[in-house]
């Protein structure tokens, strides 16, 4: 039986999604609770890989147990009494063999959350990154519109990062402004490693006047990783949601 | 010279704002700070305590210092440079001799926050409380409605709390819902020890048919400590501001 469930986590605390040897997981965390669970040692499989310190508000992940007693909508109650509070599995439910968490995603949004103040915010720096000073929001709305679509981004690609091509599609990007919290929500048919950091850092150097628009489509043309602005820290990230068909 | 601060803070690892033998209370580091800062040692009165857990996005402070070298307005950057990052100030300037942080106080505002969700969330639990299942929002207002005014507020006093006069003025009692948060804030001249924590409570336990509105005009007169809610939980709770003449 194929179980898909959807899952949060605050990742302050974690080296990330993937199993490793040194540092906890989120992954590792829902292998040992599926155990606890089904008393079966399974491969939990993720809509993707988050780094160290990202979040998530609706990641996806699937696995397959052999037997179980418990109903698929039981799960989620089931796996979060194995699990710290910073993790929750918000829902389970039996899915085809097809199904795939991984390579049947067909749409990710990520949110990246800034907060403009000259002085951190003690009650907002544990999700967001702060930048001192304003942005030139319509600035950087003009830069977003030239990310969106289909593009090779081996602009954003980190050295090693193994991926087959780098050409990927975004669908949106909407910047959006609320007092001194600025949100970024990217979504496409997947992202390399560390992309959506590097073009978030990348649209807040145009606003701080330190890239041009000029310089975005050069990225986008040539591929030249120097003219990217710098990668924001994994605290400000979260994973949003993945959707299937 | 009397310096008057305004301050936020994650109360989460502190034993609240008052200094205490045993555990780091926010008051202490502000007073280790201003000691590094100025060489003396001073006491940093604040608009009140807060309880241990209890988040802070606007108290106020002051205390005096002989002579300094450093103008009042670069206080906040001179204190956070020996501060934990869950505490900044955000802004410092020079009162007159009379001014009190917790005597002047005129106003202060409060916020609630629960998260409506049979499941936690990792990302909200931190600043919220999380509630199972919805609220009867408009039964809550009406609730709120009974505590606003000038009121013997009795009911809400946790003994030994040595409170000379129990009387306080409620001047708004704001519900916002906005999906599965709730906010409740409220604004009043004075609150006794855990009197929101207790009234926010007792407006939940209303919306759950726990209580009735009858039970809320009965504990404003008799007093009766037995027909309020539960005292919900100090992380769900942020001091939000404090307003002088």
């Amino acid at each position: 039986m194929k179980i898909k469930i959807t899952l949060g986590y605050d990742g302050t605390d974690y080296c990330g999604w993937q199993v490793q040897p040194n540092g906890v997981t989120v992954q590792e965390l829902l292998e040992k609770a599926v155990f606890m669970v089904t008393g079966e040692s399974v491969r939990v499989t993720g809509s993707g890989r988050t780094d160290a310190g990202v979040h998530a508000s609706g990641q996806v992940a699937h696995f397959s147990v052999e037997k179980t007693s418990i109903p698929p909508e039981k799960f989620a109650k089931a796996l979060n009494a194995h699990l710290p509070s910073d993790i929750r599995v918000f829902s389970g439910e039996q899915v085809d063999q097809s199904f795939n968490a991984c390579t049947s995603a067909k749409r990710k949004t990520y949110c990246y959350n800034l907060y403009l103040s000259e002085i951190e915010n003690p009650l907002k720096q544990r999700y967001s990154t702060t930048v001192h000073g304003d942005v030139d929001l319509d600035l950087m709305k003009k830069g977003a519109e030239l990310f969106v679509g289909e593009h090779d981004f081996a602009c954003f690609n980190a050295s090693g990062s193994g991926a087959k091509t780098t050409v990927r599609t975004i669908y949106s990007i909407d910047i959006e402004k609320d007092g001194k919290e600025l949100r970024v929500k990217v979504t496409g048919n997947g992202f390399l490693y560390n992309m959506v950091r590097t073009l978030c850092g990348t649209l807040l150097a145009l606003s701080q006047g330190e890239k041009s628009l000029q310089d975005i489509e050069n990225m986008l043309i040539n591929g030249d990783r120097t003219l990217c602005g710098r990668t924001l820290p994994a605290k400000g990230l979260c994973l949003e949601s993945v959707e299937y068909d």
